[in-house]
């Protein structure tokens, strides 16, 4: 089986989701704190035009531009040029083995402590479980996306990203901020004993959050948003919605019912980014899957 | 005693602060909430430009910008520009007799739903009485400044803000907007009283939280933050802060306590916008008012 050569740890691939940042800057002033002895660790600032000021971006999202290239594709903005830069560094040294990419958010939605997976790789699937068995507060979200589908963490089958809240944007919590960084010395532990064949403490049954869409606002016909999410939803992010549930408020009080037919169990609930993306939530389907 | 003829109600004078925007395009939509049959009622949307970027501003701090003009000063950028024709807005129609200036807020902090009272004018003093005895999770707090210091409340003896949290900017909680909407009912219900000479139930004694000062986190000869608010401060807005609690954690985890002599209340814990500022709370002390 191949070894891990490479963990790449990025905060800051949001400007002004403070707690990666932080803890990257802490990661470069004490780098004994990720080092390990089976692979090599690099911390990583993502996006520093948006950290230097304070925003998600400067000019397009930074993770939605990390597709698969051509080579007569020019960068159009700081961003996709920087995402070029980050994927010249995260090219893999050793051909056919890739990097682990740990990528740090935060969230203004009720997400506690959220390892969101792009694909079944069983060293994720496995690391979750792990994640899962030391702090019960930790949640897994299986947002199935092709390679080099935008996000950062779709440039390795090995990428996957933390993400913590609820949390405003350009503030830390010192708590949410000591538990992601726990959340990352338990992840490089555990590829630490992967690479050495030892086994970590883990459920052999995962519960995950298998993404199956998103639910925009009501807006009127100009796009303006029509209302809020309901009351009886906020926070409420990994519960089950049934039909007829209130889901939105609009601005005179009125309720809005989920629709749909089936239970789902929505997860980014009034993400503060995702305003602008005309999503008010995604939504999920619980899945218990076996870890062999 | 001088009549009340108008009140103007203003949302995003901070662009990202999402619940006054979206209460006052409501009142621009449905005149009829916010009109009274004494006064003429005028609501407005502070930072368009800001509103449009979803930003607190765009080159300057608008709420910083309502300062005495002078008759040479030029405008040095879009928020001086913006100031100055809020100022020609507000410009009294009658002599001597104010405007009342409600301006709509709200912050990462938990300040609940607080009153900012620029000065002591007793009818002020009165408002914060009546809506304290209608809601008791209301808080005054008292931040005392002179006329024209660049805070849009300080145009107008009658000028206070609504301050509303904790809500992430750029978001909108359905509970935090109906609040702050019934606020305003409740304020133009007042003004309404006051103009006819009736009078609204309302404590005798007020309790305000008064401005003493501010407090910057711990930072690095670079200017570069240290440490967080610390998890036993966060969230205390109001509550007592003894010398030697703790009141910011390093982020290698070491403990900095309150150093000063007396108990003080603080306020705007932890507010994203002043990161910026060098303010990582407001500190207060408590004081009782007697109304007359």
């Amino acid at each position: 089986m191949n070894q891990i050569n490479r963990v790449v740890i990025v905060g800051g691939n949001h400007g002004n989701e403070f707690t990666g940042i932080y803890l990257v800057k802490k990661f470069h002033n004490h780098p004994d704190l990720v080092h390990r002895s089976s692979f090599e660790t690099l911390s990583l600032l993502g996006n520093p035009k948006a950290i230097a000021a304070r925003v998600r971006y400067v000019e397009k999202d930074l993770n939605r531009c990390f597709v698969q290239l051509r080579n007569e594709d020019k960068p159009a903005n700081y961003e996709e040029l920087r995402a070029r830069e980050i994927q010249t560094i995260l090219k893999p040294k050793v051909p056919d083995i890739e990097d682990v990419i740990i990528d740090l958010h935060t969230t203004t939605s009720n997400m506690g402590l959220c390892i969101i997976l792009g694909n079944r790789h069983p060293v994720l699937l496995e690391l979750a479980a792990v994640l899962s068995a030391i702090n019960p507060l930790v949640k897994v979200y299986l947002h199935e996306q092709p390679k080099g589908s935008g996000f950062l963490r779709s440039l390795s089958d090995l990428g996957f990203a933390l993400e913590v809240g609820p949390v405003p944007q350009s503030i830390l919590n010192a708590e949410l901020f000591q538990q992601t960084e726990q959340l990352i010395y338990t992840s490089l532990d555990y590829f630490e004993n992967y690479n050495l064949g030892k086994n970590l403490l883990r459920n052999n049954t995962l519960t995950v959050y298998r993404s199956i869409g998103v639910i925009d606002y009501p807006r009127s016909e100009n796009g303006e948003i029509q209302g809020m999410i309901h009351p009886q939803l906020q926070f409420r992010d990994y519960e089950p919605l049934h039909p007829g549930d209130p889901m939105f408020m609009t601005f005179s009080g009125e309720e809005i019912v989920y629709k749909g037919n089936d239970i789902v169990y929505p997860i980014f609930i009034n993400e503060a980014a995702y305003y602008e993306k005309g999503i008010a939530m995604h939504i999920s389907q619980k899945e218990l899957i076996e870890i062999s």
